[in-house]
């Protein structure tokens, strides 16, 4: 895993001093991420560096290097991924500046009572009068947070946090971390129903397969608005988005080739399941569990052998987690390949395309970010109660369209691209709300 | 019901013409709050002006009276209160700028694992890298909602809000509505929790008796976070203030005198729980409801008709709901009665001084958000698990001794009477943990 951190560096104000500690910082095999004077002393100058370096390293042997230099030293150190988590990265505020008593009781006793009554009597006033329809309940029982696994639901805050500071920064959602004390799939859609009058939508995280899609097939079908695992649908709209940019600039049509899913967990099976929905005709998939295999079957697409997928498929896509899955001599000519393990491939793109790949690329470009604010943002705004597929299908095509000339998808910074993200599901929605009327 | 609302009146710039509007005003039975000029026309000015009247009158009436005056019209009309609480008094915002590679990288994926891992191996830096220490879920199942009664949770939710925004203002902390679709204490028990570990302490809020108190006892066992139900105990801490504050003024010592609660729901039991914890040593109470004289009887206290409780005791509390309970010939001379019921209290402080009572107040000092903020804040800080009753009686202490002369407690909006709230809790909680170790 790689660490960033900042070290406080005191070295003479001379040419060639900071030449030297880059130097050592170099051989060590960490890269200098930032490089800043912070203070003038009489003839030394303190420095901070930022630095990134593997954890397999120990930090202690860089200080004792560069300790070691003329006249330099590390007088501190801090670690600036801690100090952007301190006390948290969210917060609840007012809305209301309560400075009087006026507003006191107008947002309060006696004067809530009447709003209250509003919504008893006219139950869909609570969108208009509470913060409701911008609410997302971010929720997890921990079981498999980012590649980490089952480390509780509590270690999982973090995660959730962030998330939910996304979503407040990018499409202005409030967010609401759950964690769960719960692994029975049907306990926890019991708690969820029960709170879920609470939220305007509800985001399941990293909850680990096959109980996740128990639990949202379940909770879809029980509660009267949207719900939605991230892990399964958020990286099939960014990966069909890819795949979307991918065969445009390869001049192949995406719906008439042969799809290969290699594992099909949470994600795996989340984008086998977009792609037959966006209309790919044949879809194949290999998992060394027989459920997975079993569930592949009952979503249209047929089970076979990792050897035989990748002879079959024209598109293929891995999310094993296993390094190096994808052997050189199965590649086909002409294939198109995503093997998205972070940070180290199924197979390497440039392995792939020495081998006859048309294309190849790796997990970097795929960003859950990429869809799951603008998708939440534009299903509150349309005021539905499901997030259906033509709605998912909008987000990967608003994506792809959006990419820049070279690229698969946008900068996942790029507010435009959210808001037109989220633009774009608020059109599909309401396309099929007149629809069904 | 009082009702706020804002009049658009155009009329012309002349003297003499607002004063008859607002003689309507007042003959029609309504109050005027607030009048500006806010727009000069040719001839004619368009006036806001703010009325509060009872929702028993026909504010159309009004109108008609108005248009009736010479050139003068209604030109439109809002609602100040339901224009505050437009898209809801509370939100969910990022404490981090999220707006470069490098902060989304530490806040979320990659960065955020290292901070996952940490909590994993020292769950106790849980509150150090995440919110959860500034958290409180507010948590209700609508079934007893300020005095509406059974409206459901949804219907709650501006109250709900309106807590999570006084939390914030005042003392700076995360409150989180939860609204649950459920009315079995034990499943409510379950689910609360099961979704406990996302909160550094849990709110109970207008949920009814008797229901109330096994949620309460029973989560404060099973959960090693403080729990607190506000009706009880909020309420309870407001009146031993007040009681402080009233008895000192009346030369009396309140731990030597009889004490009668007349109505033994949540807060007339939470007032007789937190009297024999602060040393009253005679608790009598009346409820026609045989399971709360029951319950009165497990405190300590003596059940006793509403005849016996005013013969009785030297101080009387009560929260019945039911206006004039409360006759004037039952009053005793030098009595000490508080009749909390709003806006109707169980008899008028006058008619009580005029029929002897030593001293006599109605609902309007005790309001509940004097004590909350400041007892989740200090409480948090503080690092405890359960809320004791030195906690509570040290809330009480704090608020009388901080009363100006002649009030029994603070002003609600008084910050700095908050803040010594949160203080005196803190040491009352260190103080604890101190002697427990």
């Amino acid at each position: 895993m790689r660490i960033v951190e900042i070290l406080l560096v005191e070295a003479p104000h001379k040419p060639g001093y900071m030449a030297k500690v880059l130097g050592v910082i170099g051989s060590f095999g960490a890269t200098v991420e930032g490089l800043n004077a912070v203070r003038r002393l009489d003839k030394d100058t303190i420095w901070e560096v930022t630095v990134e370096y593997d954890d397999s390293l120990s930090i202690e042997d860089l200080f004792e290097q560069i300790n070691q230099l003329p006249e330099t030293c590390i007088t501190g150190k801090s670690d600036r991924v801690f100090n952007r988590h301190k006390q948290g990265k969210i917060q609840t505020i007012s809305r209301v500046t309560i400075d009087s008593l006026e507003i006191l009781r107008d947002v309060y006793t006696p004067g809530v009572a009447r709003v209250c009554q509003a919504i008893q009597q006219s139950p869909e006033k609570i969108k208009e009068f509470t913060n409701i329809q911008n609410t997302v309940a971010i929720v997890t029982n921990g079981t498999a947070i980012l590649g980490l696994g089952d480390i509780g639901p509590e270690a999982g805050l973090p995660v959730m946090e962030g998330k939910a500071a996304i979503l407040a920064e990018i499409v202005g959602l409030s967010g609401v971390p759950i964690l769960l004390k719960e692994k029975d799939p049907l306990k926890i859609i019991e708690i969820v129903e029960a709170i879920s009058p609470s939220f305007g939508a509800i985001l399941l995280e990293d909850i680990k397969a096959p109980e996740c899609f128990t639990i949202e097939e379940e909770l879809i079908k029980r509660v009267n608005k949207p719900v939605f695992h991230d892990d399964q649908h958020g990286t099939a709209m960014v990966v069909l988005a890819a795949l979307l940019s991918a065969t445009k600039q390869s001049g192949v049509d995406l719906k008439e080739k042969v799809f290969g899913q290699i594992g099909l967990g949470a994600a795996g099976m989340g984008i086998c399941n977009l792609l037959s929905e966006y209309g790919v005709k044949q879809v194949v998939g290999c998992d060394l569990n027989e459920d997975a295999q079993k569930k592949l079957r009952s979503l249209g697409g047929n089970p076979m052998s990792l050897d035989e997928v990748m002879a079959t498929a024209d598109v293929v896509v891995a999310t094993t987690g296993v390094k190096g899955l994808i052997k050189p001599e199965m590649v086909r000519e002409g294939q198109i390949i995503m093997a998205l393990t972070n940070p180290d491939p199924e197979i390497e793109p440039s392995v792939a395309l020495e081998n006859g790949a048309l294309f190849a690329t790796c997990g970097k470009v795929v960003n859950n970010m990429l869809a799951f604010p603008g998708l939440f943002r534009g299903t509150l705004d349309a005021g539905v109660i499901e997030i259906t597929h033509q709605m998912k299908i909008a987000v990967s095509e608003t994506l792809s369209n959006l990419a820049r000339e070279g690229a698969l998808v946008p900068a996942s910074l790029n507010k435009d691209a959210h808001d037109k993200v989220a633009k774009a599901v608020y059109n599909a929605a309401i396309k099929q709300k007149n629809e069904f009327l």
